[in-house]
């Protein structure tokens, strides 16, 4: 079992951080009374302000349902202590499984939406639906995070990143900066 | 300079591999004689097959409208030995600089597209525009991944994951293999 990760308040215009390396996430989910945790890696920033973050969910998923009626979730990122109970939480069915018991998940309440947080996460995010043009032919669907909580430590965590096939690889033991080849007016995050 | 990479066909169902772990690409594009390559980390996965990945790119962006006009671009993978090189890429326009000139970039011939494979990249996904339902609203083009070129070595390259503000994680340093966690049916790519 990992230990809960303390977390503080982060700027919602900048989960670009977390969220643009593109690693494996935690997509909880709350809806009339049933709770759900699923894995996910088809996800894409796609705006500073409003927060955008497109996310395919496929409708095979029990959290779809859950996430398309309540028109919320909770992005959650896992590091690589938790790389084998995120597994087995995307290897089995909320339909039938507990996962938050199943796997000792502790939670702690959100403040903008129902979904829990995940505190054995480096960072979770608080989405609200903010257009479903694409969900019925895609299941796309394109969140707005309303609050964002991260750990402070350690800047660039080791993350999971799915290549298929049961193969992750990790990001984040090697960090290059390069700052001093960028325009500074890409520089204001 | 960094020198060409062999690269061989791949199926286009399975480029999740190199897209899902969510790494910097270079678009490259074409269209009426004008030819550009830009940066990306904006982008996902969507479908197996039809083999759909969803880019936003921005219209302030000089590939904009060659991407538009034309339906078409290339993906390119950069990996490690190109960072610097994707990083000035990504920091100077196509409407004042010949990129491809500037930075030495050695081009092929796509099959399907008009726009150039980056002969330095792990791997090339030549796309035609799918679905430009969201090209308006969000600047977010479906593309179908029509073509698949990539190297055969190494299984898992270093991929570059942006993490805002000039600074770049490495995936790909470290692997972890957990087949034997997944049921069956989702390990067929």
């Amino acid at each position: 079992m990992t230990r809960p990760i303390a977390k503080q308040d982060f700027p919602v215009h900048q989960v670009r951080r977390y969220l643009e390396p593109g690693p494996i996430v935690l997509i909880t989910s709350c809806h009339a009374g049933q709770r759900n945790v699923m894995t996910l890696g088809w996800q894409t920033v796609m705006e500073f302000s409003p927060s955008l973050v497109g996310c395919m969910i496929s409708a095979g998923n029990h959290s779809f349902e859950l996430i398309r009626q309540s028109g919320e979730c909770v992005i959650n990122l896992p590091t690589l202590p938790l790389l084998d109970t995120m597994v087995r939480i995307g290897n089995c069915s909320g339909a039938e499984v507990d996962k938050f018991e199943a796997f000792g998940l502790a939670t702690t309440r959100a403040e903008c939406v129902a979904a829990p947080l995940l505190e054995q996460c480096h960072a979770s995010f608080e989405c609200r639906l903010h257009d479903d043009a694409l969900v019925d032919r895609y299941n796309f669907f394109i969140f707005e995070v309303v609050k964002a909580h991260v750990a402070p430590e350690p800047a660039h965590p080791q993350t999971l990143h799915y290549t298929g096939n049961g193969v992750f690889v990790v990001a984040g033991d090697r960090v290059a900066d390069r700052r001093e080849l960028f325009r500074p007016e890409l520089l204001d995050d």
